[in-house]
C-alpha cells in the first residue's frame, strides 16, 4: 500500500517555513495532500480561496503536492483521502503540547493513522503566520519570511509598502 | 526510492512503549533499522548484546524490522543503510528539547535525511527504560510496562521477584 | 475542623475530566463545592444557569457535590463557603505556569487556603472545554468526552448530528 | 560609545514589576528609552496618551528613564535612538519561548543589537498587566500589584472600589 | 473514613522549602507521614538513619507529622499506612513532568490513592536540597534555606564555616 | 560607575556558541570578566588549567575579555571585581529554569547585581559542550562547533580523528 500524507493547517498565510516542510514531506511521500482549512477558530485575515491560491502559488514546482480546501473535521479528510499519516510541523514547547493532544486524539478516532511531527529548521523557527502579520502590519519586511506573492497580498492588505515597491 | 527508516536507541531495557513505537512504524515503512547503540553516555545496566537480545525477541513477529547494534555516530549509519529517515519517540517537553536539538544537527550533517517524531499513547506516556529500572530495583510489578522476556531479565538481574511473593 | 473543598472553573461546558476530577476530590473531601463562574474572560458558548444546570446533571450520583454559580473574586468564595482548599486540574505544562501563578495569588490573598493540584487521568488527557467545543463545532463526535446531556446540548447548538441521533 | 537601553511594552497598564525592571535597569545603564507602543494587538483597556501617562507618573523619581509612545516597528525606533540594547523582562516558560523567537529575529534585522533578559523577581512573578485587569475587573484588591495612581485608573475604569476609597 | 496522607521523599537534606510544605500539609490533613526513603537512584550525601534524624528535628513542632525511613516502592507504604493521599511539591515545570509520570503511574497501581500538588511558596521556589549542596560546598550561606540543625550539619560535612569568617 | 561584567561557565570546553555571545558582551560593556569555574559538579574533561588555557586562546582578538579560574562561590567574585552584571546564555527552556533560579538567589544574596540573559543565535542553538564531546567521542565532525584548538584538543583527548579519514 502507497503511504498517503496530509499536511493540513490554516495557513493564513502561508510562510516560508510551511514551504520547506512541504518540500521536505514530498521528498519523503509520493503524495501529500495539502488540506487548508476553511473553518478556523479566529476569523482568518484571508478567506479560504485566496490562502488555497497562495498555497498553490507556492508549492507549484513541488509534483507530489496537490492543495485542496476542506471543511469539518480532518479525520473525515483522511478517510476520503485514504491517507494514513498526517504530517504536523513543531516550532517550540507551546507547539508541542497542543499538537501532541491532537495527535492523541486523532489516533484513537482513527487508529491506523500515524502523525509524524517535523522539526522547523533554525532559519525559520520564529516565522509564523501571526508573526509575519504582526510585522506586516506595522509596516516591516516580511520578504524572507513568506513567498513573494503573499507578501504583495500582506501588504496590499495593510496598505503598507516597505521597500517602495 | 524506497523509504528506509532507522530507530535508534539504547534499550536498556526495550518497553513496551519501544515495541508499540515499532510496530507503528513498520505500519508506514517498508523497512525499519531498529538500532542498539554500544556506546552510551551513562553505563547501561544490559551490555550491548544483552539489550539486542531483548529487542529482536520483542519485535521477532515484525517481520519489516531488523535489529542490530551500532558503534559511533548515527549519520554514518543512515550512509551505510541509505536510510533517509529518522524515527523518534516524544512522551514529554523535556524530550521535546533535547531531541529537537539533535534533529537539527543531524539535518545539518545530512541534509536528505528526515527525522519524524511520534508521540507515545497515553498508555505509554509514562513507561521509560530508567523508570521501570527504578520500579524494578524497588522490587516493583513491571509486567505491564516491558515485554516478559525483559521483565524477567530485570527481575534476575535485581534478585527480585514480585510474582512469587 | 472539617476540610472544605471547592472546585471552580468555567465549565463551559463540563467534560469527562471534570466529572473524574469532581468523584475523586469527594472521595477525600466530605463536601466540594463546584463553583460555576458567571464572569469569564471570553464570552461563553453557554449562559452561567445553562452550565450550572449541565454540571449538576453531570454529578448528581455524587452526594458530597454542591453546584452553585458565583460572581466575583473566588477569595470572597473561599471566606463565604470557609473553605481551606481550592482544587485544580493540571493536564498539561502550558496549565501549570498560569496555576501555579493563580495559587500564588490566592495564597498571599487568603494565606490559610490551599490550593491542591490534581492531574488528568490519561484518558482525558487531551479533553478540555474548548477541544469538545471545537470538534463538535465542526460536527465530531464528542460523546465519549463529556456527558451525554452536555453532548445533546453541543449537537443541538451547532444543528450537527454525528450519530443520526 | 555609551550604552542606550530601550524597553519596549504595551504597558495596558504599568505594574509594579515593570517598574521594578525600569529601576534595575536605569542602575546600569545611562539612559533607559521606556516606549510605549500605540499599536497593539489586541484592544488596550487604555489609549496610548493615558497608558503613556501611568507610566511617566510610576518612574518619575528615575532621573534615566525617557517615556515615549511609539508607533510601527520597534528596530525603527532602536534606529532612530541609537540603541543598542533592548531590555525583556521574563517571568514564566511561556514568555521564554515567544521572547527569545523576537529576540532572534530583532538580531536578524538588527545584528549590532542586544536583547538583555531580566528576570522578574518572585514578589511581581505572578503580577501581569493581564492578571491585573482581571482582578480589578472582579472587584478585587491591586494595590500592591501597580502603582497607587494605576489602582485608581482601574477602580475608575471599572467602576469599582474594593477599599471603600 | 479518616484521610491520611503521606510526604515521601529523599530529604537529602531536608530544606526549609519541605519544611513549610509539611506544615501547610498538617493543617490540612489529621496525619502526615513525612516518609524518607532509604533508596535513592544517586548515592546520598546523608544515611537514611541522618536525613531522618534531620527530618524528625525540624518539624518536632509538628504534632500531626510522623517521620520514618521506607524500602522499597512507595503503593507498599500507601497500603501499609492505608494512605489515601500523597503530597508532593511543585517548583518548577521540570519537576511537573516527572512527578505527574509518577502520579499517574501510583494511580494505575492503586486507583484509590490520590497525588495532590501543592506549589512552593515564590520565598522557597529555588530552594532544592542539591542547590543547598552545590552552595554549602562551595562554602556560601545556606542558614536561610535550611534548619539550623541541617546548616550545621552540612557545613561540618564541607569542613566550612561562612558565618565563622 | 562603569559597568563591569562577568561571564562564568564550567567551559569542559567552550564553544562557537560561548565564543559568540562573549564576543557579543564586549561590545556593549568595556570589560567582561570571563571566568572559569575550576570547581565543578560533575568531574570535567580538561582541568580548570586547561580550559582557561583554550577560553584565552579563542577570545584572544576580544581586548576587553579577561580570561581566569575561579574557585568557590559567584557572588565572592561579584564583590572581588565589583562586578555588577552576570551574563549567562540561554538556550532552551530547560536551561531556562535553572537560570532563573540561579539569578533570583544571586540577587537575594547580592542585590545591586544584576543577571542578563542572552539568547544564543540560531546557529549555536544546539551546540553545548556536552554535546560536542558526545559527537567527539562518537569520532564525529565538531569543527564548525568550537575553535580550532579546541577541536584538537578533543581529537587527542578521545584519539580519533575524523579529518584524517
Amino acid at each position: 500500500m502507497e503511504n498517503i500524507a496530509i499536511y493540513p493547517g490554516t495557513f493564513d498565510p502561508i510562510t516560508n517555513g510551511h514551504v520547506d516542510l512541504i518540500r521536505r514531506a514530498t521528498a519523503i511521500f509520493p503524495r501529500v495532500h495539502v488540506l487548508v482549512a476553511a473553518d478556523t477558530k479566529k476569523t482568518p485575515m484571508f478567506s479560504a480561496e485566496e490562502r488555497c491560491e497562495m498555497v498553490k502559488e507556492a508549492v507549484k514546482d513541488l509534483d507530489r503536492a496537490v492543495v485542496e480546501i476542506f471543511n469539518g473535521l480532518l479525520v473525515e479528510q483522511v478517510r476520503r483521502l485514504s491517507a494514513n499519516i498526517i504530517i504536523r510541523g513543531l516550532r517550540a514547547v507551546s507547539d508541542f503540547e497542543y499538537e501532541s493532544q491532537m495527535a492523541l486524539m486523532n489516533k484513537r478516532l482513527h487508529p491506523e493513522v500515524e502523525t509524524f511531527f517535523m522539526i522547523s529548521t533554525e532559519e525559520y523557527a520564529y516565522v509564523s503566520s501571526s508573526f509575519v502579520k504582526e510585522i506586516a502590519g506595522l509596516g516591516g519586511e516580511v520578504g524572507s519570511m513568506v513567498p513573494p506573492g503573499v507578501a504583495r497580498m500582506l501588504y496590499s492588505r495593510y496598505g503598507s509598502n516597505p521597500a517602495g515597491r
